[in-house]
């Protein structure tokens, strides 16, 4: 046990990584590689159902990771009980520290298919080494930041609450969840450890069972007016919504009243049918007298049932998203990926790229920069992958080829600015940005993802947003499709 | 920052809860109702797609919490920055240890929809304050336990191994949804981490990148069968299956015989059309001479996908499943919910139940024991859930009540012997069963379910297995729903 306890204390995650890429490190000890340049990309394929852009989270959470990565002797031992591998590996692992570089987009940038969202330059072995962590933390978190902003944008105004911690998967998906939701766009969460880590604010209010345990619905709610006076919001659905649970709640908001208390009435609706229900409710607690109630609803929401609701007119106002969030109901899993795209040659660096039989899966070769042209109002245009060597144009009408049909020329017209996409944040192992607190994390986004026209931004067949190769980029992919012994 | 060091180190989980939990808990402190006595169970409302039953699993993560459970300076310093609560609410949770005790299903168990499967039983504090967690844990591994058993019956005697960590929510998304896997059926992982933490067996090959980072595919497929010479399965699809991977892993393979070494080729096919490519290189490979050759398949594959495989006759004997395992892409949340069933009154326990105008949802009363009829071949016939008051028959025929149509009997005939699935595992806050190796459980659930007749464990429509409330609870219920104001 007590690997699990050190586990559970997290004093590393060296071991959190699919078995393959220590076979495959270990290769490249054995062979003397270990330190041959290459560079690997992270980027995703296809967009989770429905999405215009992603909203890239997780980075933190890597660039962590990778401060703390070292093997202890207790992972020595285990991998050496496994019988698969030789001392000179075992000698590596024990004095080796990561020194690459990383480059990345900031979290909270709208991202699109096949963009290089962080890119790993260094020896052979840190960069496969950390590509299985590098995918479980990115991929994850940049699927809930997509659909926090997707159900964010849904009910529009309205505050969303995050409810989902009972529905993930185990404490970091609850934690993590959080956070990237958060920064998709979500007001508030209701998972405490995430509010006291990130600083995310919290919210809640009570369950059934605080209904039940007590003798009467209406001295329930008594007393939880009387515990929580500034924020009493009422669950009206114990037993019955509009017989029991809005009349119930209306004597003790009018009990409140009457002892001179300002309060604003809430009340949440956890079941039945929302529309209906939030539209009564609001109509009975009017006729009492409180004329702007906040009425929270929750039960298997996501983004089309709430715009569905606020189609029918649904008097809801804030929103409490739990199982569908957390779990990316319709996609829940990001198609994330990480390859080879460069490789250091005598002092040149080549370019690599992988294909299959299924030639749409070949990736772009070259380290690449993404720059995001935009007109004179800030709206992005479209984007363009550079290789480092390229110097990009800043403005004006922008030549490049189409990802897939290399032969067709495509363009960007009147560009105003060029804003680069990937930052250094960590140079030889040493991380050289700041990081950045959450807050500021979903300012970035909300931002962001304003910028965008319309289009792009909504919920169902979006608007497909351009992403170019360079000349030479496209150049060179056109090259090696061609020559086929050259990938 | 160290709040964040603090949970990386996982000191404690105190705070992984919803604020309402906490809400509702300081209530009860101001009210001096902490201490009265309560039962909640644990039990989920539907099967997740498909699914005959569902491979409880979760336990050993949820008692390891309560174990842990206590509020540090930190965290109170934090609940304080809410300006929610008071200070007798702090001064209690400065010394709070839980106290509760826990009857569960052994992990491994097959389960049913309204059936308890953990039970907590003690102050309303504690059992409140569990909830979240609680569900946290059990949903999760229970859901992916289920999703894997139901792949591995659909790979028939093939092992499959899990391949997931890349697309898991977070690090123990990961790691416990390994070990859950493992459980349901899997036979290894990829997941270096699970096997160090669990003894689950590691399993993995090669990714393109190791073959990208070779001159040529031959040159990486011959360095890695001198490097692993045990096992080298060779991942064939890096450029073209059929036209260079196979004929290449077959000149390698040739080479070890020629030099004498004992080789089993064994090749990974991750793309293209698996039924096709699977059926080609076994006929290549069969002529060249080998006639046994492990061909593992991978790629989004999942139970229907492997069935359809079988049907369509590939000659795949091994399975590498990651994705739709690790997310139960088909259903990825299970719908377990944690309830109120019984009050201690005046030295009675006095059933509780739940409803909402959705009277399909209607919980059931009393604290609860599952007891599982079967014949004289073990077979399981039906479940009983009885109130811990009563005293089960122990063969025969068994007389209960439909759970929702309360005026139906309906029976078991001819048990032949009664198991109790609920086990005391924590008596007053104190650990009462030792934790089991993953290895027993596993073999716990192979048997569990081999003993279900063939109809309830297919894959498609499985038939529905009886589960009956007592006469009894069926009693309590239909009394409480008559009379509503006693819920």
């Amino acid at each position: 046990m007590d690997a699990a306890r050190a586990w559970s204390r997290r004093e590393n995650l060296a071991l959190l990584t699919d078995l393959y890429e220590l076979t495959m490190v270990a290769g490249y000890v054995r062979e003397g590689r270990q330190d041959k340049r290459v560079c690997f990309e992270y980027f995703f394929r296809t967009m989770p159902s429905g999405a215009g852009f992603v909203i890239v989270a997780g980075l933190e959470s890597f660039l962590s990771y990778l401060e703390n990565l070292q093997f202890t002797d207790d992972d020595i031992t285990y991998l050496r009980s496994l019988g698969l591998f030789q001392d000179d590996f075992f000698d590596y692992l024990r004095t080796f520290r990561p020194a690459c570089t990383v480059r990345a987009m900031r979290e909270g940038t709208p991202a699109f298919p096949s963009e290089p969202i962080v890119q790993v330059e260094g020896g052979l072995f840190e960069c496969q080494l950390v590509e299985t962590a590098l995918l479980n933390l990115m991929n994850y978190e940049t699927l809930i930041a997509t659909k926090a902003s997707r159900i964010a944008y849904a009910a529009e105004n309205d505050p969303v609450m995050e409810f989902g911690l009972r529905r993930a998967q185990g404490p970091d998906g609850g934690v993590s969840g959080a956070r990237a939701a958060y920064i998709g766009g979500c007001s508030a969460t209701s998972n405490a450890l995430a509010g006291k880590l990130y600083g995310i604010p919290v919210a809640g209010t009570h369950a059934h069972s605080w209904v039940m345990s007590f003798e009467s619905e209406l001295e329930a709610f008594r007393a939880f007016a009387n515990l929580y006076p500034k924020s009493p919001t009422l669950l009206v659905d114990t037993y019955d919504t509009l017989e029991s649970g809005v009349p119930n709640a209306i004597t003790v908001f009018e009990e409140m009243r009457n002892q001179g208390k300002e309060v604003r009435p809430a009340i949440r609706l956890d079941s039945g049918d929302l529309a209906r229900l939030s539209k009564e409710a609001h109509r009975m607690m009017a006729e009492a007298g409180f004329d702007d109630p906040l009425i929270v609803a929750s039960n298997e929401l996501e983004e089309d049932l709430i715009a569905d609701l606020k189609r029918q007119g649904a008097r809801v106002n804030a929103w409490g998203v739990g199982t569908h969030l957390i779990t990316a109901r319709d996609t829940p899993s990001l198609s994330g990926v990480y390859k080879l795209v460069s490789v250091r040659e005598s002092g040149e660096w080549v370019p690599r790229m992988k294909t299959t039989s299924n030639i749409g899966k070949a990736t772009d070769p070259c380290r690449k920069q993404a720059v995001r042209y935009v007109d004179a109002e800030g709206h992005p245009l479209g984007d363009v992958l550079y290789d480092f060597v390229e110097r990009p144009a800043e403005s004006g009408d922008i030549i490049g080829y189409n990802r897939t049909q290399l032969r067709a020329h495509t363009r960007i017209r009147d560009a105003h600015d060029a804003h680069h996409l990937l930052e250094t944040v960590v140079e030889d192992g040493r991380r050289v940005s700041e990081p950045q607190p959450v807050e500021a994390i979903r300012s970035h986004a909300q931002a962001a993802k304003a910028a965008f026209r319309e289009e792009y931004r909504r919920l169902r067949n979006p608007e497909i947003y351009k992403v170019m190769l360079s000349e030479r980029v496209g150049g060179v992919k056109g090259d090696l499709l061609a020559n086929p012994e050259q990938w």
